[in-house]
């Protein structure tokens, strides 16, 4: 179905059906064409073209035997990308001309007639490049997108884009969720990142500012009783760009009234489940399991897992504190743990390798990485001459260590060694070709309300400001922030995080106590949320919801890593369009207008 | 279909089902049910309270045989629009409590249990208004948005706009056409209205241009390749609003190769019948019929006739002429003409409307109104006197004038009596109730390319710049642009213009010349649609499409003449937000950080 979607209807004023559609139950007739020309080969008096548009290829030939004169030499004429309508009758090729790597390639069109419709000048960028062959660089696709977008791997990529937004409303509509736009023109709002600015020029000095999401909006819907809303909603952040972020992106952004965790999760999976079987024909399998947020941190160091990495976080300070290792023990007496994870076969790995280990660890926060290896015959590594005898046994026995294994671990407080040996386990696993084929999904669970900024040690939201809290008293939350959990989760895929959602925060009170905690005073809470707030006085019912990343799904159904990939007309690291030159500056008049002048 | 696909899943957390499900199937059954306390009776000991949702209503009764006393107790504490939530008993009411106004007023809920949700403060605005009482002031509805939303009937228009989107999606999907998003963060573009600009912060004095439309990127989609594009897309231009305009709008913006005019209508109707059949049961009927441009003018003197209106304009001037009533003859002697239409039974119209209808064509650019009334016994009117005898039976037989009619005329060049005639036809006709029920679609083709600024003289563009012409040369059409006509087209519902597109001008040599003849340089072609016309030098598909306006198809849809009334947080006419208060000021520090300053 998902297929047949997307092909062209077929005839229209200038073709009788598409190139892909052309197939053995066309062979006898006489068809009209149009495509660009996609590569051509010469074959003394004959003249093989291929045709291509959306849907796929097809082989035209040119031969004197059926083709006007006329119409061979215009052939002499055609360049690489030239738009071309033909007419022609559709005929088997010979046995021994069948091409089974094109879907058309049991047929061709013999040409009889031919009209050049739009020229093309020598190209900029290829679009018909070899397989072997590497891709222009990147600053050329996007200067030239309308080139680089032509390739049959960028036609599938928002195909496939196109049926996972068809597929998730379609799952959201059948399960009672109703799309509503929210505005673009917005007041500032608190997501953590800057605001893009639009300035009025009917109340000058005045600014809207895009939305960063819909988050306030949504919110809203469900007090004003929509009870599941969904939007496909573009956002904008003004942030400093790392290499896979956009100034624009797009997230799939849902909110329920009267639900808990288990409602969203379910929502969401019904719609997962129908956009990976729909767009690419994955089966989600059953629920996604879940974890929470502090054993998330215990086995795996990291709030986003890769759980296609089969090795897990263990405690190895009881096995090895007491033995007389020094650094060890200094470490428990500080109140930290030893850490680490099982490489099966893992003895294997080379010293200059576990250097670099050693340096990934520091460069993560610790103070350095410790190995053991055990062999047939007994320990290698910093720890080992404690472990002969029964230590050694004792270790071996309570992790499993087997000859040829070798265990990674970091000693020290768990805010230095998770980090540390996360990334050991992901690069690791990397290296050794540990992570194994396939999605691996799972709901991450009650985070923590506040984090300490690192900076200050001011609270900041773990998720964001909206969040309902595990406690029910403002009290708690004023005295004593950090132990509070809250009801946010992720869904995190292959180690990377996908969605991020909440029960929200329904009470008044609470909310208010929230934003106090992170620091605002009553009239910054007035002047920022001050319509929210107020909304919250005339019965809210108790919701929550998620946004995914929807860039971030496409990427990982086409097989991409760069959401570059993905976006039609993406922006470059510098946020700017190459293709149509933006942003650009304005006239001096047009700044009057505006009420402003460049500093 | 479409009702249910609306419905809300059902069990939750908070509830068994929703409100509106309650029915004689659930007879029997302990439920729980979560909503808003919408209307409350007290009879005695009896309390009866109708709990609502997106879904409808329910009738929850407290007595005192089956409710605890301190739920009663509880009752007396609850406020309309209290969030609530409910344990009891569905029964039958008794059969002379049955509300047949309600879905669910077969049945009632029987409450043993309840917890109040969340507390309603004393509202700013009702949401249960009786159906004789006025609504609030629209400030005061957009300022409680959210209160304002509650009400049924806000309810249903957004069910009825989310069914339309559904259906438009679907549709479209089905006829192949792929969704693919363009930027919001796009560079300055020509469709005649102001952008909205966005400061680059990283970029210091320049500004990216929020899209008036995606019709640059839309093209570019063409010129990619991608064959058949859809989007339903947000809009925004900082135009002067009228009172039915909106700063941000959505249309659906739709695009095709390789097509003529034909496909796009056959395209646009599939889309339409579908949306009208699905969202509310409307036939689009056969297929929509087509008008000239000149035709219009020529029979309506609009290019946006109501066709509910059975009258068309007439040329009255061969049988008025040469009679001896001096304005008509100077008028044909200048090269005017006398158009008017007909009202069947308009002889009971008054002198003193007469009189009004005379300034109405006065404020449309006219002379004023000729009328001419037929009876029994022979004409009244200002001609009347030349039309004794056979002239007069003349006029009556040419134009089908019986006894007991009204010609309503006006004598001028065209450009006078076109918008005065349509002025009247309109106005008449809604006096007289002479306005058909119903949807009365038609297409109008074949606009001029250019219009002559009324002030200044100069072209302008009909539709828009990127239409193709109907001529081949270039220099036609430099050096005789107003005689140049285009492929461009409107769909008209009612009177009302629904929807605009073109054939594109896909000829670089043509698009030149256009933007030439309205006035633009070498450097200012390049700098605006350099990119465009880059692109057109890589092989360019014959292409076309339309824009929709779904705001105004959605209003139509619901039966509601505002846009506000179908856009669910829309902006006042000075561009405000009075929910959340947008614009509003920047801080010193944001307007440095973005290299501004305050004129």
């Amino acid at each position: 179905m998902s297929e047949s979607q997307t092909r062209s209807a077929g005839a229209t004023a200038w073709r009788d059906l598409p190139c892909g559609d052309v197939d053995e139950e066309a062979v006898g007739r006489t068809v009209r064409l149009a495509g660009w020309v996609h590569r051509r080969r010469d074959l003394g008096g004959v003249v093989f073209l291929h045709l291509r548009d959306r849907t796929g290829l097809v082989q035209l030939a040119f031969n004197p035997d059926w083709t006007p004169g006329p119409v061979v030499e215009q052939l002499g004429d055609l360049n690489p990308e030239d738009v071309i309508a033909v007419g022609g009758r559709v005929e088997m090729r010979p046995a021994d001309a069948v091409n089974p790597d094109m879907e058309t390639g049991r047929v061709e069109v013999r040409v009889e007639a031919m009209e050049r419709v739009s020229e093309a000048a020598p190209l900029p960028i290829l679009v018909a490049i070899p397989p072997d062959e590497e891709l222009p660089s990147e600053e050329l696709r996007l200067r030239h997108r309308v080139l680089d977008l032509r390739r049959p791997e960028m036609q599938r990529n928002f195909r496939i884009r196109h049926l996972a937004a068809n597929s998730a409303r379609r799952a959201l509509a059948d399960d009672g969720f109703l799309e509503i736009e929210t505005p673009f023109l917005t007041r500032r709002t608190p997501e953590g990142a800057r605001d893009y600015l639009v300035p009025s020029r009917i109340h000058p000095g005045e600014f809207y500012a895009l939305p960063q999401s819909p988050q306030l909006y949504k919110q809203l819907l469900m007090v004003a009783g929509f009870d599941r809303y969904f939007q496909i909603a573009r956002c904008l952040r003004d942030e400093d760009l790392r290499a896979d972020r956009q100034p624009e992106f797009t997230q799939i952004d849902v909110e329920m009234a009267f639900v808990d965790e288990d409602d969203v999760f379910a929502a969401a999976e019904r719609m997962l489940a129908r956009v990976l079987s729909e767009a690419v024909g994955i089966d989600l399998g059953g629920p996604v399991p879940r974890m929470t947020h502090a054993d998330a941190l215990e086995h795996y160091g990291t709030d986003k897992p890769d759980l296609r990495i089969p090795w897990r976080l263990e405690d190895f300070t009881d096995a090895l504190s007491g033995l007389g290792f020094g650094i060890i023990d200094g470490v428990r007496d500080a109140g930290g743990r030893v850490r680490g994870f099982r490489v099966p076969g893992g003895a294997a790995i080379s010293r200059s390798r576990l250097d670099s280990a050693s340096a990934t660890a520091q460069a993560n926060g610790a103070k350095g990485a410790l190995w053991l290896k055990r062999s047939e015959t007994g320990w290698s590594g910093p720890p080992a001459r404690f472990l002969e005898g029964e230590p050694g046994d004792r270790l071996a026995a309570a992790h499993g260590i087997e000859p040829g294994d070798l265990a990674l671990m970091v000693a020290g407080p768990d805010s230095e060694t998770s980090p540390s040996l996360d990334a050991l386990r992901r690069t690791i696993a990397a290296d050794e070709g540990a992570v194994e084929e396939g999605l691996r999904w799972t709901w991450i669970t009650d985070f923590p309300l506040f984090e300490a900024d690192p900076d200050t040690g001011m609270a900041v939201a773990s998720h964001h400001p909206f969040t309902m809290p595990d406690v029910t008293e403002p009290e708690r939350l004023l005295s004593d922030p950090f132990s509070v959990g809250s009801r946010a989760y992720d869904l995190v895929l292959n180690g990377t995080e996908l969605c991020s959602g909440s029960i929200r925060c329904h009470r008044p009170d609470l909310q208010r106590a929230i934003l106090k905690v992170l620091g605002m005073g009553e009239d910054e809470i007035e002047s920022r949320f001050g319509f929210l707030l107020e909304s919250f006085r005339y019965g809210v019912p108790p919701h929550g919801g998620f946004a995914m990343g929807f860039d971030r799904l496409v990427a990982m159904l086409v097989g991409t890593t760069s959401i570059r990939e993905v976006i039609a007309f993406p922006k470059t690291t510098a946020a700017r369009g190459l293709l149509e030159g933006a942003p650009s500056p304005l006239a001096a008049d047009e700044l009057i207008e505006l009420g402003l002048s460049l500093r």
